[in-house]
């Protein structure tokens, strides 16, 4: 009897095929609070019923970030259990506000397949879908992964790469704003001054502070998401592993940026889509993260001249002065301490 | 003026007295959010408003072992806070679903007590019920620890032992269920489709996970709970102690057994009854822990086709692989790897 | 452009100056949870809503000290960023219960401004008030820092001591008490008889346990204060600045002692007033805090024949024997395992 906790091998992976992923969950103020003990988060929508209220909201928003963790954490047993890599993200957009009480749900349809040419291993593209309690998707986004194949000799599937946009263009974005009302908007109590018209493309931010990892702190924020993927946990395997320690679960290094963030971008309350992001690097317990930003872009949001958004390229670094922008290099590798560059659309008052 | 801290001696202790233990705890969702961070359990019920409703529970009910740790907590302070050793437990059964926002309160009465040949210490046995705000029992178990004198030259009391089962019977378990239409227990929601029926007695299961244990961690949860035995948290004293470390509260394991569990026994959400257990050998920060699983008995409960029970031991076991299944020795003893042995009633569905 | 997460520097605050500070912060029980996690809290009115019911609070309160620390990580990065020391405080009152759900949020009136002799930096004090989200002020008080200038040529301003009370006054406390029936309050429930009616004035009580700081929970506390102060998070600089290690938060100290007080004063469940406060030394992960107390007066609370308040002297020491009452020598220096004197009113049952 196969025991479900072994996870997916890459032939267990079939074009067109649906996966339910175990383990709803309903995310309550409980779950915010945990995660601003391990982050720190200072966004006001967030943080306040009185200030997501003020705008518009029924009550404050789940933070983003965590309601990716929970989405992605469900999706690990099924998907990136016995995965090598996390390639790359694509099409990634939140949806629909997520509050304290929604009980969130992922499933998974294999959009692509690939067996590399090794043999051993292979690409497997997925759609996931976190959903609500009443079934309204809250965040979709494509994400492929290598996974090893357990049987070296399962037949090679026929190869299917999905077209997959670049980017996630302007106009698609902001499913997971409802109708806000900006006039109401304290920037005092925000934190900044600074909105959207302030920033310009091309402009780097240094978000200062630095937080050092701690392995209690790791482990009990993956943890927090439900998320299994064994190189987080165990240190009697990993201390005989390639890096002798465990590895952080690499949204770990996306929530530490994303809330070093508020500093220079505190007005930036809504993560709304995900370009593409790659963790460049592992980090380890004992590294100390810091965060700077570039603009990329600016959009209008359609029909709207409250808000607009940027096109934020994220760099999460590591043991460095990030007030040296250390980012890629002219022949195109990445800086040394680079461990994540995160291109994702923000949403801010203008 | 005494200070209540102190705890009680083993002459402290009467046939009969009734301990009515400190704190009152109003159990959260908070709670939930931080027991989820500590131990990541997966089970669908618990996790899940909406899936536990959808089976006929209001809300999704407080873990069980959350549930026990906070009311053995409860009693530290006034039973085992000079206590050398926990002994045993017996008729331990969960009573009542506990919900967030019910009210914990426990008392304890002691029900045996024996003085050592040694006229150092004595054992103690008492009987605690954990009550909600309605006065209702939610938890009983009977539980014996051995505790020091004060004074060595108080006189002995009469040896009383208490008639303790041996285990738990399975027609006396289930109290804590509710009333559940188990037709619409979603088993992909769930994470297994494996039910009652599917295990037999005599089978192992290998739980697979590793959770290595940080200082941090223990601490933390141990604080949680409101227990206040000295030794998981006073570096300064147990760094002169007999183990150089502070000793990782034996409850703590078993929680990391319980949720690693969910790997292979993924439907067994209620922990219904205790049969007794034993914690074979102390755990430090570092140390990694797994689990694995024997099934001892099977049984069905009264009136009831939609569920079953399973009688579970569940071992946990440190810095080796579950696969090879380390338990008891030939010889009866333990194998060097086993801290925790567990034996216990799960709830699944059939 | 100035990034805001740069902080005020001594040449940025002016007399009469009103500061709003950042990110409200609605307080949920998941905060209680993770507060009860880092500091294992055992007060009965603060941990069960239908004890403090009983007495007549519509649910149990939030921790007192919980909510000083929201009010003064709000602080942080508009007063105290760039300070070098944390001098004083004084006029501390709180004024009103917080309860889960109420919104807090903090302004600062500069009250005081003296460059010191060196030019190099100055003192300013500034007077705090915590408010819920109806504006009511929870909490309010006068707190003096000693922070860097930025530019040593900016002109010192006028030099203005504010007139502040050597101590509260006791008929000035108890704001944050609504109207109790304290017929129902359980002594047994509470964990002691004793009643302000059994301390002494010079009284000294042992709250006997330890607790040793690890890096992760500190860093959790902070955070979870938002508290923002560098010296907290960032090894990478702290590992080469004066103490080579990260310092703890100070406050982290006052909520290890003040929930250590239990042992002792488990019916001092208010904490209604700060006299006055000092960090005596530093603090590091690996400490391990003992806390004791000394009675230094006792007053009736205006018209109420029910509950009292004690001024308490709250010494929290690290790595010696809290039996051994370390605090002040006979030169008026402090013992070497001082690291907090910490004078409060505490209110409890007559």
């Amino acid at each position: 009897m196969k025991n479900p906790a072994a996870g997916n091998f890459f032939e267990d992976f079939e074009l067109g095929q649906t996966i339910v992923h175990a383990t709803p969950r309903t995310v309550t103020t409980g779950d915010v609070s945990t995660f601003t003990a391990l982050y720190g988060p200072r966004f006001a929508v967030q943080s306040s019923d009185k200030f997501a209220q003020d705008i518009g909201y029924p009550v404050a928003p789940i933070p983003d970030d965590l309601v990716f963790h929970i989405v992605i954490g469900k999706t690990v047993p099924d998907v990136s259990r016995n995965a090598i890599a996390n390639l790359g993200y694509a099409e990634f957009r939140f949806l629909k506000p997520v509050y304290p009480g929604d009980t969130l749900a992922a499933t998974s349809e294999v959009i692509g397949i690939k067996q590399n040419s090794s043999g051993k291993n292979g690409v497997v593209y997925v759609r996931t879908t976190g959903t609500n309690q009443a079934g309204e998707p809250a965040l979709q986004f494509a994400r492929w992964v290598m996974v090893n194949k357990r049987n070296l000799d399962a037949p090679a599937p026929e190869t299917v790469i999905p077209d997959l946009d670049d980017h996630v263009t302007p106009d698609t974005i902001g499913g997971a704003l409802p109708s806000l009302d900006m006039n109401h908007y304290d920037f005092d109590l925000a934190g900044s001054p600074l909105r959207w018209d302030d920033f310009e493309i091309g402009q780097k931010i240094n978000h200062f502070d630095g937080q050092t990892i701690e392995e209690a702190e790791h482990q009990m924020a993956t943890r927090l998401f439900q998320n299994t993927a064994r190189v987080h946990f165990n240190q009697h395997i990993e201390g005989q592993g390639r890096f002798g320690r465990r590895l952080v679960y690499g949204g770990h290094i996306i929530s530490i940026a994303r809330n070093l963030q508020f500093n220079g971008l505190s007005n930036a309350f809504h993560w709304a889509a995900l370009n593409g992001a790659a963790h460049v690097a592992p980090s380890f317990a004992g590294d100390t993260i810091y965060a700077w930003s570039e603009i990329l872009d600016k959009a209008e949001l359609d029909g709207r001249d409250d808000i607009g958004a940027l096109r934020v390229r994220l760099f999460g670094v590591k043991d460095c002065d990030p007030a040296d922008f250390p980012g890629v290099k002219e022949d195109g590798k990445y800086e040394d301490s680079v461990v994540l560059d995160f291109d994702c659309w923000l949403v801010m008052p203008r």
